[in-house]
């Protein structure tokens, strides 16, 4: 069942940054460029939100027309509303990604209304993108568990991860936001996801702020699930706990990967080396227990 | 196969500390008592080797001297010869531990002889210990890779546990020194060990650097394995590259072990507040992601 191959999504620039200072546009274009270099098929480039929401993504639509592309990696921009897309669209996004969350108090906490409400706002926005053949990823959060509600049963993920499919979204990533879960929890969570959704439509998003993600994906590679969202240098700290782990570091994920024999296209290397110039940019300590070694390895020589 | 109650040996007072700055006595202490209290069975207090190697670890006698026992709790001593056993009887240690190498570059690079040799070494120890009832458990270093050689073949890692066992080593604890293990090779490496050693004798001692610990473990769980040798907050880094991680942190075990039900008798929370003492002892970062977040999650209140 464990696929031979899988995809990783890289959001450092997108789920990461937007948690993270502001850094300069030249930065964030050199990142991508790097990321790009580094063989990862899809990049999150940025999110086309309103900068009083999230000032650090106030530049998306710059660094879209700065980056240097590749016609084979697919370069994608959150959109919560039609007046994103509508800046997606101009900005030539390959693709698109719309969100919702298993958990109710989230979501009214987070966007302000129902999950049922948030799916139903997002109705336009899929006709467009529908109509333009540009595809759209879904996000679900707090997949795992939840900072309001503690923990989410996996039914409730499995209807929102199917209504999001339904409606159009040809991926679903399931985000353990706050990195709570645990394997068991994590498979029987997919499990019932599966009921809704296709296994090859299915990605995962799980943050590392207990340190069990890569247990989880491992455990979860099992059921044949081949797409996973990471983020270079563990990129984006935890927005409900200050100083705690947020995003899994993609060299980390790599890492394991190739352990496994699991082929991604990527270079660790060179994804290692982007996340060491960013974490300049960012005076950050460095998020990636495999970059912290390679790093350390290097200047022992 | 998976067992439904673990042991876990704490180590971070010994195989962390003597990778660290040396700490006053009365840290050393104040750790070891918390450890005790915070529930755990076995804690390793510290070694009987000459200071000119490890200066960090001169005062193991006076540590034993001063902790507060529980007779439950079995307090631990590293004794790589006849010298130190005697050391450890004079301080009352509950038991005792002798390693080896599983590869022969490291074992000659380490303690200057052959694997054969250091195993020959061991017998008075092994005599003596075994003369005066005292438990010996036995380390076997570069389980799942070497810094000088590269992968090792699991048929010799197999050898080595099945001369310590077979020479009078209650428990063989199987250290993935520097960390490079994945999955799949701790499961083919315990799956060989366990044609020499009894599984209920083998015990895991996987070391973080790469973040591959927790799914290393997870997935020998599913073979039996049912103890695990980890630091409280991560201490001990790699002696093999300055500035990456070494130590499995007992905080992000204990929270894996939690998730899947397994039973441990450790307060995850007392763990926590040792790590995060010593931490501030030894004015270090806490290398636990678990501590990480419940000390962020805990500013926020």
């Amino acid at each position: 069942m464990r696929p031979s191959k899988v995809e990783i999504v890289e959001v450092g620039a997108r789920d990461g940054l937007q948690n993270e200072v502001a850094v300069p546009l030249e930065a964030k274009v050199a990142l991508i460029n790097a990321l790009t270099q580094a063989g990862l098929s899809k990049i999150e480039v940025g999110s086309f939100v309103s900068p009083k929401w999230v000032p650090q993504m106030a530049d998306s639509a710059q660094v879209f027309a700065q980056i240097e592309r590749k016609p084979e990696v697919s370069y994608c921009a959150l959109t919560p509303n039609l007046r994103g897309l509508e800046g997606a669209i101009e900005a030539k996004a390959d693709e698109v990604a719309i969100f919702a969350a298993a958990s109710e108090s989230f979501s009214k906490k987070n966007i302000n209304c129902s999950i049922e409400e948030s799916l139903a706002r997002f109705d336009d926005v899929m006709a467009k993108a529908t109509e333009l053949g540009i595809p759209v990823r879904g996000y679900v959060s707090c997949v795992l568990g939840c900072p309001y509600e503690g923990e989410i049963d996996p039914q409730q993920v499995a209807w929102v991860a199917g209504e999001l499919y339904r409606r159009g979204c040809y991926q679903i990533s399931l985000g353990d936001t706050i990195g709570v879960g645990t394997s068991d929890k994590a498979v029987a969570m997919v499990k019932a996801v599966a009921q809704e959704v296709p296994m090859e439509a299915i990605a995962l998003h799980f943050h590392d702020t207990y340190g069990q993600a890569l247990a989880n994906i491992n455990a979860c590679l099992d059921l044949g699930v081949a797409c996973f969202d990471s983020a270079v240098a563990g990129l984006g700290g935890c927005p409900y706990a200050a100083g705690a782990s947020g995003n899994l570091a993609t060299e980390d994920l790599l890492y394991m990967l190739e352990g496994l024999g699991i082929e991604t296209g990527v270079s660790l290397e060179d994804v290692a080396k982007a996340g060491a110039d960013i974490c300049t940019a960012l005076e950050r300590c460095n998020g990636s227990k495999v970059a912290q070694a390679i790093l350390a390895k290097a200047q022992q020589k």
